[in-house]
């Protein structure tokens, strides 16, 4: 943590404002409020303080199956999405599977087909990695209509989790790939048969067929006991309630692929299988919907990127005039959500923050204009631009 | 991860088993046994699958605020303690604390007392860091009685989470240290009044008043609103429910530091104030209570230290004569659980196995027979000795 003299001034201002009222002796008013009776037992499973409210945001949906739901980014801190609001997205709601039951077939072009029970999978060579997914079709609004979401409505389909499993080669180690196999079907459990074709090449480099998220099993909404997890690869193709794996020699064109999950460009032609999400990045403290006030602040937010680590991320106070780079927290991870953070002292005048994230591919988060020039008036998924917050001179902050 | 030649003919006689029954055509028989109904709907927050009952143990105790529960460290995977499963250790219960009430008050030795509300608190430069928490007490039985335990009744009064904070030298330069303070004491706010005395150099170095825990806010059972994080400290100096932090010049014996989480040696002298948590690893799968079967095994488990990085951890599959090195799982931070994993055939004869971590400073851990030798029969705290796990050759796995 870098504070300069001049964050420090501010800091001092809000650190006297507070110490009215305290006795510099040495009794302060509150060692008299101690509770005098013993508090609550141990317990065999914690829950959260009931005055934590934060929870995923639920739509208005003709079938609560079929739809999504949102991470609160601007409730949470560090870099990990507690498991209980990891966004979800469902095209047949969550399918209730008991592991005992489940199996995962791995079969197609190899030599060796296999099935593996979940005992037998969770004692194949293991990794623990911790990566963000993203939904593809996260923060759509802002293509067509910027300022309609605060950060959980508009930026809410990415969480990051710690995600432990079997890498997906050690797999086709074991079954053999022919060489004739050059993608994979992944399919899922659920009603709808969701599945996508992913090239092999992925599958070879850094796949996991992922059973335990921060330490447990997996969470049923996030594909109980098994998904494919695809470091940086759009949330789509990551598949939930894992039940095979079929290599083949092209993509299969599935509805997840063609009707769903392209990218429509101004000429017409439709942009298929980009999967790679890439950088993106946003305030979070202060963000759209809340609150502050003038004096010290610690600017805060979240950037992450499909192609690797982020390398730099820049926060603009004067709407965009000037850039100062924001101190990371480390460590910083490939394809993981990284913490950003900037001491400022806020003026109180009317100003536009933004955060613009930079990855280790070189490739800079452009602006909504700059990302529209390039894409056409028709797209639908993989927005990335930089997040304007408007923070007005009340202190309620506006997304534009 | 890095395979052997002849652990892969080992992992190749679990594949070939688990092939039997699974047609090499185009459908196998999983193909037919999909859900037909949709399934449960999106949710505001979510649960864990009603299939997982990993638990904290919770002991028969005569009063149920004051006692410990453990973590089952055998059902968790990576390096993160799912908030709802990290050990307790309470002194008078889990106070209930609304934290729009709570303040952290920082006086003593300093110029300017101050009175932190949350809401100031968290506006202040804050850092995220996964950081392990361990009671001393944990393993003390197997002082007396090795093999009394499983890895959860033996070892799961560790846990290790991602906690988010205000930087104490923060608070302090806020503050202003005068130059008699050398220690200071922190308090929390449950009924006993609950306080330690801590060297002001570990309060300027990286202790941490944490407001969060794994993304969201702090849990009740540890410390909500607020807690100290002193890493790599005995638990029961990471004062929980932390209401003040008061700078004086000299420890204060404390109840918590004079009768109790003091060590007695063999000449009936006591080593006090002995912070730091040494080196300690352990295998979690197989461990105590398991079944396992011969065959490819991944062993794994869990290592850490008070003084720093895991630098290395050497595992025993034949009772301690010979030692390989295991694959250490990235990143290895500082005062965090490390995850080890070293892949291994059992050929189904009765065997011993063991690890044994090494830390960045050099410790290196020891056997539970050198430990004692140290020092000496009355041990309570920091016991941190080798642990070893016995093989049967029905598959069970004892603890010795």
């Amino acid at each position: 943590m870098a504070r300069k003299t001049n964050d420090r001034r501010a800091f001092l201002g809000i650190a006297a404002a507070t110490a009215v009222g305290c006795a510099p002796g040495e009794k302060a008013a509150v060692e008299e409020e101690l509770p005098s009776a013993l508090g609550k037992p141990v317990s065999a499973y914690g829950e959260r303080a009931k005055f934590e409210t934060a929870k995923r945001l639920v739509p208005d949906l003709k079938r609560p199956q079929i739809g999504s739901t949102t991470t609160p980014l601007a409730e949470t801190e560090g870099i990990l999405t507690p498991a209980s609001l990891h966004f979800e997205r469902h095209h047949a709601g969550v399918p209730e599977i008991d592991p005992a039951q489940h199996t995962l077939l791995v079969h197609g072009l190899v030599e060796r087909p296999l099935v593996f029970t979940m005992a037998e999978l969770k004692k194949l060579p293991s990794e623990s990695r911790i990566h963000f997914v993203e939904c593809s079709g996260n923060s759509a609004r802002e293509w067509k209509t910027p300022g309609a979401g605060d950060a959980q409505r508009g930026f809410g389909m990415a969480s990051c989790s710690e995600w432990t499993g079997v890498p997906l080669r050690v797999l086709f180690e074991e079954a053999g790939l022919k060489k004739e196999g050059k993608w994979f079907l992944a399919e899922g459990g659920d009603a709808c048969k969701m599945f996508r074709s992913v090239p092999i090449e992925k599958g070879l480099k850094d796949a996991m067929v992922a059973y335990a998220q921060n330490g447990e099993a997996i969470r049923p909404e996030q594909g109980y006991p098994l998904r494919l997890l695809l470091p940086g690869f759009e949330g789509n193709t990551n598949v939930k309630w894992l039940r095979q794996i079929k290599v083949v020699d092209q993509p299969y064109q599935a509805k997840d692929e063609t009707s769903k999950y392209t990218d429509l460009l101004a000429d017409g032609t439709a942009r298929q299988f980009t999967f790679v999400m890439d950088a993106k990045s946003l305030i979070t403290h202060p963000s759209g919907g809340q609150k502050t006030r003038p004096g010290f602040l610690e600017l805060r937010g979240l950037a992450w990127s499909g192609r690797g680590r982020i390398e730099r991320v820049d926060v603009s106070v004067d709407g965009g005039k000037t850039w100062k780079a924001a101190v990371l927290q480390e460590p910083r991870l490939p394809m993981a959500f990284t913490r950003f953070r900037m001491p400022w002292e806020w003026d109180g005048a009317e100003v536009e923050i933004m955060s613009r994230a930079v990855d280790e591919s070189g490739y800079v988060q452009q602006t909504r204009e700059e990302l529209t020039a390039a894409r056409g008036p028709n797209s639908n998924y993989h927005y990335n631009g930089v997040k304007v917050w408007r923070l007005m001179a009340d202190g309620s902050v506006k997304s534009v």
